[in-house]
């Protein structure tokens, strides 16, 4: 039976967004503290996550206000961490497979979305270095990865869907509002042939499969990421198309 | 019961060493396939990795030999991915605790091999690009992650403990006969302060700790590294000290 649970977190981060769509997968109880990254409270990086970054939680120790953590309660950071906690917490929810070749097929996906996915998104939209053919291809390393249908691995969704789904929404919020590095009046046309591309197939069906399951829906406000995006582009300089 | 387990290995390779002493830890029969990286089998890529690297597993199928892999085994690469694998597949081994918080303590810990101690090794030894100071810092970073007495989380041997193991062991190589892209005669110094300075203590007993183990002692062979490592700094430039 899991003790009492606080998510240290905030809906603009995709890190963080991961654990919650775990945790509503689980349908688990917890407490949220929502974390102003612009203006951190000055007890959270020494008594909850000395890296100072969400996502982190407070697990066990006494019952007390999210702002006042207690000495007494287990701090874990890293949301790849913290998925296969929240995992191992709920083993009812299935979050992982049971069997240790699916479990490895999960965790290998998770992978190739820390070292494919994650820096061709993060090339293309938020440094401005990379460009669109390196985003396809990483859409097309992971669609490699998934079976015919269904999710990540299976028929089951799991934490390995948990980890690139934040992404992919972000990325789709900012293309949509060609808000990002990349040159100006780019974005929705890199939308559009994401969206419609042959060679995307199994992954349009996959995107619109975890996008519209209830854990997604009820933890993604695109009007905020779309704020922030813009706050966040606001003065940069970008090439023109 | 686990089915048949073929590694695909390289005695010289860090990320494979990690699976060989989690293999070693619980005991495993397995088949080794001894990869030539510098001279790989042409089925290699195409038939078990991809990726073209060790680690590699081939699991369950058939009883082939190693070099004539089966389609109807399931190939599994990266280390990391790998010892969670062979964790879930010898549950009695437990290379992973039981409770979910020190099996969030393990992954934190793994994470922290990752993305702080193996890229001042890196820098330091490898492409000359960081300095002594770093390679401390990173050394205190471990540090401070160890329970005061035992292994990575607590009393009992973990993946956690396969994750940095090899990387030390090699980067004790390196220093000792001074190959490296550091300064030409730098090495011994530093190898000194690691073994010696006051203030890594704890990680002093914990390096003695972890390769007097059989698991270690059993599948580390210096020279070979000595002499791998002395053919890829043979013709580089070096700062002199
Ligand atoms: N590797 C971390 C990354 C977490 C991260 O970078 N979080 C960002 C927000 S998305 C953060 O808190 N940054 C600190 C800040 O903005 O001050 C994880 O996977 O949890
Ligand atoms: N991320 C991989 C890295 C494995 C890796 O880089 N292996 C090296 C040898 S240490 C390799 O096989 N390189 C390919 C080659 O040398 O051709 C893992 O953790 O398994």
């Amino acid at each position: 039976m899991p003790e009492t649970l606080t998510l240290y977190t905030a809906k603009i981060c995709p890190y963080a967004h991961r654990v919650e769509l775990a945790l509503a997968e689980a349908k688990a109880e917890y407490k949220r503290f929502d974390v102003d990254l612009g203006n951190k409270p000055e007890w959270y990086a020494p008594k909850v996550n000395p890296a100072s970054k969400v996502p982190a939680v407070a697990y066990g120790g006494p019952d007390v206000p999210p702002d006042q953590p207690s000495p007494n309660s287990t701090k874990i950071a890293e949301s790849l961490v913290l998925l296969e906690f929240v995992a191992d917490l709920y083993p009812s929810a299935k979050l992982l497979p049971e069997d240790p070749v699916l479990r490895a097929k999960v965790r290998f996906f998770i992978d190739a979305v820390s070292n494919k996915f994650n820096p061709a998104y993060f090339s293309y939209v938020i440094t401005g270095k990379g460009n669109q053919e390196g985003l396809i291809q990483a859409f097309k390393d992971i669609q490699v990865l998934l079976p015919e249908t269904g999710f990540a691995v299976g028929n089951e969704w799991s934490i390995a869907d948990a980890s690139i789904t934040p992404f992919i929404a972000r990325l789709f919020v900012a293309l949509e509002n060609d808000l990002g590095a990349y040159a100006v009046g780019e974005g929705p046309k890199t939308l559009e042939l994401i969206k419609t591309s042959p060679e995307l197939k199994r992954i349009q069906t996959y995107i619109q499969d975890v996008t519209t399951r209830p854990s997604f829906t009820s933890t993604f406000d695109p009007e905020l990421i779309k704020t922030g995006l813009t706050k966040r582009f606001a003065n940069i300089t970008r090439a023109s198309s």
